[in-house]
């Protein structure tokens, strides 16, 4: 086997689940599977990076709550002062709303949901209060956990802030900004093209393939020794250099995990800043986050910045209310208003039909946030096994979901999530 | 060559530094290095866990401040609320104070002691208050350093502790604590031997011998892949068990870090609690420290009890100032009042002058602190490299210096520090 990242071979794993029921929330909360307890740990109860445990269901359950303790990191430091601190109204009554899954017959209340979708943390907000927030297993109140894909949406947003300010041209070229990505597929793409995620790029992402492409850009991102054989790339910066062009950018949506990862070292370049600093410097200080966020981070130093962000649950929701008040958060104008209607007027739905989302019909992407382009102009920020920012402008509503899903697609969820989303918001909307 | 950790390859390049004379703090400031700078970093600039250059000096002036960027850590959790804040009464006169260092016949003013000690940061607490305060090189007034085995004296401090709540007795012996190690060196040492290291452990920790038993003891804790043709113990516990004896228990002073391990195990096995998770339970939070701390840990979660944490300048001051107040700080007795009378009466100096510490004479260790038992009854916490927290009770002082000293061992600055100490004690007292 080649040298691959500790993370790829377990999301391999996890791919590979077995044709059985898996556990329910219940029975594989990891305190009750006994992880990491005890002084030491029993062998079978230790969650190791280098066995598969890692990331495989169900360990994977205590491992988003503890990426810290797997890899090195880097540190998105909160407020010193002004730490927001949320009004709460909170409202029990949300959990007996009732909603229809997709695909299904059979109504399910919003509580049910919870569990079916293994969610670990949920904080719903209406008109920036809190209406609602519930922890379950190895999530708690100060605790962290991994957003995944939803790391690509403050990326996004730091591009889209830059652009606000003129300090990014979405119409440059990306080479003019990273000249070592010159002869890269990525060096005639336009910073717009990345953003969006509409380059065309000779890379799989698909992880059930052992030799797709995603795998040596883990290898390359790994801070584990390099054996002794190894001549690939040894950083993410290096392996984006090495990515061919797949035909001509700008005709169709593809989300390819590596467009964020450029759209990273773009945003480096001219700020002189890494992403965990720029994102403490420009958000997460100034909404008032309570906690510190982390970043994993390659043997370069180099931040994930496609899916190695880890935060807080109530700093999720700042975030989140933030982008609702088009930027406005915690007294002062944290992001432009430019940057947020930039958001907001969505991306090309033809050209992201071309992908083939069967759950999420006349959908978007744009900035690196999927755009649902429903009644409500609802909009959010997506990760596998259940990573969730959900912001609906009409129902002023701002819904967080941090979940460990046995499987990481969210096709898994899907149904079982945006018809809650929508029956909550229409719920709130009667109030 | 055996598999070392890499914190152990890097202390022995470290120990074995060429007789050319050492770059000035000033010449070997990480910023004027250039250490990580740039996107990518140039690899001549870069970092490195795995090629010598982390923990070798000067590029370990850079690490100390990050040491999380290279290892996976456990977080010690600040206050959510009642965040200390010190009041301040300057005093920049303090940088003129001279001092005579040891065996030396030219006195030096202690702002030039800063830069002869690679000093990162410094603390001078007068009756609680900030008198004195410097940040130089990596270090900033937010930022974290690793306090190498300063870590030593919180587990003691949390140690005694225990002994003061009845939670621990002195007495008993390590077995009826830790049954795993019965058959080990610890087993029949006493509570009070292992935290006063007058244990009798077969155990080198020479770093300079490539054969010395602290690389069996570090490649255990190291969190990387194992080799396949490892047979070794595979974590600080299991590395503890094979530990034999070399004599009898409580006849000397032998200053050995898996005394501190064993330690933290005893404790996490009577409170059931890491030693993160009780450092911040029982004291980090209590005295409203500003800013998380964390501990490196070892494959198996365990922190590095000996010499893993990392921790704020004003957090420690504020640690430091709790001891000296007798446990109360920060509006409550966050220890018990026992405990710190239990650190204050010292160790055995006979059993102490055994070991042969030149500068200090008279000298004892007690509970993991080093007790100097001279006219103002001040105490310390030492880490290799220059870490410091020095209490001189009749001064009403706490001292705190965090550096990254190209040597080591403290006896390199220990001239420099120790009758500096004294000289700015002189001075507090007379104003």
């Amino acid at each position: 086997m080649k040298h691959l990242s500790i993370l790829s071979i377990a999301l391999m794993i996890s791919m590979n689940l077995n044709a059985q029921q898996p556990l329910t929330a219940e029975q594989s909360d990891p305190k009750v599977m006994g992880w990491m307890q005890g002084f030491p740990p029993a062998k079978d109860r230790t969650v190791s990076l280098f066995d598969g445990t890692f990331f495989e269901f169900p360990a994977l359950r205590y491992s988003v709550c503890h990426m810290r303790e797997f890899f090195p990191t880097k540190v998105v430091k909160s407020a010193d002062n002004d730490r927001y601190q949320f009004d709460e109204a909170l409202d029990s009554s949300i959990s007996k709303i009732e909603f229809m899954p997709l695909g299904e017959k059979k109504a399910m209340t919003f509580e049910e949901s919870l569990a079916k979708n293994y969610t670990d943390g949920i904080l719903i907000l209406h008109k920036g209060k809190v209406v609602y927030e519930r922890y379950f297993g190895e999530l708690t109140a100060d605790g962290t956990h991994a957003v995944m894909s939803v790391s690509k949406t403050f990326t996004g947003t730091l591009g889209a802030m830059l652009l606000a300010e003129g300090i990014l041209d979405e119409h440059k070229l990306v080479k003019e900004y990273v000249p070592e990505l010159a002869n890269s597929a990525f060096g005639d793409a336009t910073v717009r093209q990345v953003l969006d995620m509409t380059t065309s790029l000779d890379y799989s992402e698909d992880y059930a393939d052992p030799k797709a492409d995603v795998w040596i850009f883990s290898a390359a991102g790994n801070p584990t020794p390099l054996p002794k054989d190894y001549t690939g790339p040894t950083n993410y910066y290096e392996y984006l250099e090495t990515v061919k062009k797949a035909g001509e950018h700008g005709k169709a949506f593809g989300y390819k995990t590596i467009n964020t990862d450029a759209m990273g070292w773009i945003i480096s370049k001219v700020t002189g800043k890494s992403i965990p600093n720029l994102l403490s410097e420009r958000i997460w200080r100034p909404i008032g986050a309570n906690f510190d966020g982390y970043y994993q981070i390659d043997r370069a130093g180099i931040a994930f910045a496609g899916g190695g962000f880890n935060a807080n649950l109530r700093d999720l929701g700042m975030f989140g209310e933030m982008i609702r008040k088009d930027g406005y958060f915690n007294g002062k104008q944290v992001l432009p208003k430019a940057a947020i209607a930039d958001i907001r007027k969505g991306g090309n739905q033809a050209d992201f039909a071309k992908a083939g989302y069967s759950n999420l019909k006349n959908w978007s992407y744009r900035n690196m946030w999927w755009m649902s382009h429903n009644a409500n102009g609802a909009f959010s920020a997506r990760g596998v096994h259940g990573q969730t920012i959900y912001i609906d402008p009409k129902a002023e509503m701002v819904f967080i979901r941090l979940a460990s899903h046995h499987t990481a697609s969210n096709t898994a969820n899907d149904p079982y999530s945006l018809p809650a989303y929508q029956a909550v918001a229409d719920y709130l909307m009667k109030k």
